[in-house]
């Protein structure tokens, strides 16, 4: 029944980021023309990917949305790699790289997503600091097998409207590149109807280092005018 | 008569972007809340920047704006520096650092705007190349005396927005950063006015990196997905 379906992975989809994408995504299912799929949320424990799964269920019917055509489960991050077709890393850089080498294998021919954006606190603000490798990106893809395909993607939304399934109005520009460009075309198709995004091609994985810097330019922005929940568009 | 009238300096006013930026400073003397200037193009050349002068004069004209009140004069870069209070630089990077020691007397005490963005095209696209100090803004600040104020601005407004002074009614924000808290604010009342811009803070001359990165990125966004003379809003 569900064989259609995409299945999608949001590793670390207990945090803040990944708990939005889950209720975005799965608000998908509810939609004509959007991108049919059945959630797994991995995390270091099963437990706590449980928890989440069912809290993101229940947060969904408070809301008044019918879930019975919605499928979150939690699982393992190597399980859920496993089960998945497409993978989202809602991770912090620190943890990215040791999480790689776990479940490599299962990484295979498979769509790895990175809205990863590696930053550190100076004083007040937040500063953009790549590995040598020029990106989280880059540095993602130079430790994956080479049949996976790297989608930078989702960097630059805002945490709270994300999450904010029912009030949220604002559409923002997502920003998305690969290298791949089948595999690019089926992010862009899955942001486009997330309800709160509109994907824009950011052409080669070279250019994620510039996504990935809007990261802690918007937050500083927020910051420094006091502003909330920044997003970006382009026009 | 022309005594309180901030002066201002457009290095390069012949240039792409020195056109727009002479046009929107010289319209805010016949807004009730601009910034009442006086704007000298500086050129290596004093013919063609006292040809541009008078061709920004007729153009303005040509739109039906009253010129009575407007002075945009022509002269070398270092005259036009020398009697500047504000200095803005519209130059290509690789010929920046060689005017800023030809020039560098005439900076002491002034306020140097750098909308400077070093980067190189790589096939179709362009890539943001830094100096060194991890940035066109501190590279300049660097060469320039220390009671040289450098704020970092108008990177990210397209030429073609900024030229049509007639049509164009969308209001992009400009990123503002310094070190020197007044000067910041100067040059976001200056910012405020220019009939196309909302500026904002953009932290400390630091943060000047991600603003210049934006530029190849609003390039590279409009190549890839077939839009035009892109600038940014955040919201």
């Amino acid at each position: 029944m569900n064989s259609e379906k995409l299945k999608i992975a949001v590793l670390g989809g207990t945090g803040n980021i990944g708990e939005g994408m889950v209720l975005r995504l799965a608000l998908q299912n509810l939609m004509t023309e959007g991108v049919k799929n059945e959630i797994i949320i991995g995390s270091r424990s099963r437990e706590t990917a449980d928890e989440a799964a069912k809290k993101a269920l229940s947060e969904l019917e408070n809301c008044g949305f019918n879930t019975s055509g919605i499928t979150i489960t939690g699982s393992t991050n190597l399980e859920a790699a496993q089960a998945a077709e497409m993978i989202i890393l809602t991770i912090r850089f620190d943890n990215v790289l040791p999480l790689l080498d776990e479940i490599r294998e299962a990484l295979e021919n498979k769509i790895l997503i990175t809205p990863v954006v590696p930053m550190v606190k100076e004083g007040n603000l937040f500063i953009y600091k790549p590995p040598e490798e020029g990106s989280a990106a880059l540095a993602i893809q130079k430790r994956t097998p080479a049949s996976t395909k790297i989608v930078a993607a989702f960097h630059n939304i805002p945490a709270g409207k994300l999450k904010d399934v029912v009030k949220c109005k604002a559409v923002h520009h997502a920003l998305v590149c690969s290298d791949d460009v089948e595999a690019k075309k089926k992010v862009m198709e899955l942001t486009q109807h997330m309800g709160c995004l509109k994907p824009l091609d950011g052409g080669p994985l070279q250019q994620a280092n510039t996504m990935e810097s809007l990261t802690p330019l918007l937050i500083n922005l927020a910051k420094l005018n006091g502003l909330k929940d920044l997003g970006i568009n382009f026009s």
